[in-house]
């Protein structure tokens, strides 16, 4: 089917609009910071996603998990490693980890399709990425 | 040009995810609270947001500025009290009160004009949105 | 150990803010959802998260997990179904269901343990907790 | 009183959480984007946030304004650029604007106060800070 994208590592600081009165960063911001790893990766692999709607297809997301190890704290500064695998026809997987100096303190992955853009109609991984990625 | 259109209240309670490590509501998120007052306002008035955009247009945000008097806690229950005026052939502009038990703690206003949602191109105040208000 | 707490229902529109360039609700959003909904869960059995923190304690999230299975636009008016349950000596589950016109379109789970407010060191299921659920 | 501290620039990507149904980045961002500006200006100035709530005090924000130029679009890479000044005995200033490749799209600014983290309570300027910048 197709191997897994190697590991692409972003860096971030924690803002303090993410924090929360716990005085640790909010939880559903990990799934933002998810995201950018997410577009780094496909960005470092030459094919943002940006060009993936110009080419007519989203990505929405069909599943997402985070397990919370330690909190992080504002301006904390974070690393995302991300990487992707095919999980089946029709959908990726992608898998995070959040360090902080080198220790992970949360991991999470997303499972995502593919829906043309004008009908959000659903679709197999198209051709164009299969071979971005040398899946067959 | 258009007489003023009358109060609509909202409530809302604020949420955890919009608090920060001062222990109180980070500023951006009035602005979110005005958009929430506005669209009521444009639903009581019969012309929901929504219903906006499917006659072919968007009103994105031109200008906006918040003061902030007292401080919201998480859970505290607001209202936000919205009004709104035609501001030029162009552009409308609708003022907002936060209040909490009675007092006003946050007053800001918006400016918004009008653009096409398919092209992006600025027009004048349509027509409909005129009339729904008697403005002339 | 202790029996499931039953479902609590609220109802949220669905905020501009809250949508994305995809023109559907942003997925994390939905975690910030399942806040809103556990806080009126905790509050209609008498222990609203507030007073959990003036007695000296946080709740933050171990793990989240989100399955999306339709989409929400903006405008959408959502009911949020929570449940809660024990899971061991120290940690809660809840259980989400996020429904539109009756149809269930999403679904999810946090689970949360207890911390000090003073040194975020983790303890059991403070015992007026447990008590306010008849939890053995 | 005391001059202005000369501009400090960052960059950022504009996030897909960030962006909206109209497919433009919510107004809202803008003023976390002002965040990370001044977050920046004060750390390249010896004295990050973090800091100033180690030593007791909180910044909340008075009043803040934005003017909206021309929209952001998802992955944007936008410049941050942000300047300083005192404005009262109790207060400062921080001016912002948000560039694309070059060309401003944003302005905007913010007021803040100084309060004790401990009580809240309003006090003038510290003297740490009017140092770190000359002020008198």
């Amino acid at each position: 089917m197709g191997g897994i994208v190697p590991a692409v590592e972003i860096s971030l600081r924690v803002r303090y609009a993410e924090t929360d009165a716990m005085r640790i960063a909010y939880h559903a911001n990990y799934l933002v910071w998810y995201e950018m790893g997410r577009n780094e990766l496909m960005r470092v692999n030459g094919l943002p996603y940006r060009v993936i709607e110009e080419r007519g297809y989203i990505m929405p997301v069909l599943e997402a998990g985070s397990q919370y190890i330690q909190s992080a704290l504002y301006d904390d500064e974070l690393v995302v490693r991300t990487t992707l695998q095919r999980q089946s026809r029709a959908s990726v997987r992608l898998d995070y980890e959040v360090l902080r100096e080198g220790v992970v303190i949360n991991r999470g992955f997303t499972r995502h399709c593919f829906l043309t853009l004008a009908e959000h109609k659903l679709v197999p991984i198209p051709a164009f990425y299969l071979e971005q990625f040398n899946w067959e």
